[in-house]
């Protein structure tokens, strides 16, 4: 079946993309607006980016009316702080993570409401999540709207990596982290998560060969 | 633990990526030269970024040499034909996608190195891979380079995708995708992957907070 994004609504296209593109990690974004006001929320359309600088994004679109949302307009050095953290989710925090994807009006905290406590964070302004097993304290670096105003549009942030903060029980001297202790969530689509157990290894490149 | 990027080496940055963001789904990368060579890698820094434009991006970062990898240098409207193809990875073909991990001499191809057949794309030059289940037909929409030059220096391809490829026992006519007949296999750190078949709900929101 061959499906043109031309013929599709947002919401189909959408179902297609969080569909296929599984299992994803998820950024549990931590802003701070310029008033001080903390914001919480989970944003699977994320990754690394590279390692010089140091580098992370995440795409927070825009609402269905063409808003964006508080997390970008935080994390918009010309709006808000520029600064951002990505908190890493793990099985314990799951459902309190899922809390904070709830649209709470302005004044209102997805910290309280999932009863959160806030860590401060040692570079940025924005607190981390106290629990999360790995968080990144992250400068926005850079901002692309693919569609700016419009409902939906995609947008991407990018930020620089300034620490990384790991719990010291999951982390060895050689910087691996453990992923049995990390014991980090995936998402799949609609309301449907991952865990990381079942993995296995292949080898890299040509040495995969054998075995085929 | 706090760990600051500015003391640590590439190699050991990337380890705190890698380790923390996940699990990673993986973009199967099919591009193709000017002069009509094909390359397939894969990337695991990848994600959809919203759903108007329906876009996806990947980040193939540099080499050690600060040269762009093949999938950049194709998927550049400036130096290639300005397409690529996200092709979904699912457990049957997770061995041929680790072998085309390689990193082939110009004129060797990772699809004949892992026995891998091209079909025609629909709407892009660059062709999806036999078999994978899911492929995102992309035209290149924006290229941000963050190190240009810069050995690792990272890099995002935006593509808007043109049409999408799904195997049609995989989907419902509401545009669900079956995560079991899917079979995604996500990426941890170093050799390890993950299946999606570990997986479990969670209401949205203030809904979950029941069961806290």
């Amino acid at each position: 079946m061959i499906l043109s994004p031309d013929e599709l609504d947002v919401a189909n296209r959408y179902k297609l993309l969080v569909g296929g593109i599984v299992p994803r990690p998820i950024a549990w974004v931590s802003t701070q607006s310029r008033d001080g006001a903390l914001n919480l929320a989970p944003y699977s359309f994320c990754c690394g980016v590279g390692s010089d600088p140091m580098s992370v994004l995440f795409c927070p679109a825009n609402g269905s009316d063409g808003r964006e949302k508080d997390s970008l307009v935080n994390a918009d050095p010309a709006n808000g702080v520029g600064e951002f953290v990505v908190n890493i989710v793990n099985e314990t925090q799951a459902r309190a993570m899922a809390v904070t994807a709830e649209t709470l009006p302005s004044g209102e905290s997805e910290w309280e409401l999932a009863g959160l406590e806030p860590t401060p964070s040692a570079a940025v302004r924005p607190p981390r999540v106290t629990g999360a097993p790995v968080a990144y304290e992250c400068v926005t670096h850079q901002i692309v709207r693919l569609n700016p105003g419009a409902p939906s549009g995609g947008n991407i942030v990018i930020g620089r990596v300034v620490r990384v903060y790991v719990l010291d029980d999951l982390i060895n001297e050689r910087n691996h982290i453990d992923p049995d202790k990390l014991a980090a969530v995936g998402r799949m689509a609609g309301v449907t998560y991952c865990r990381t157990d079942a993995r296995f290894d292949l080898p890299w490149g040509r040495a995969a060969l054998e075995g085929m």
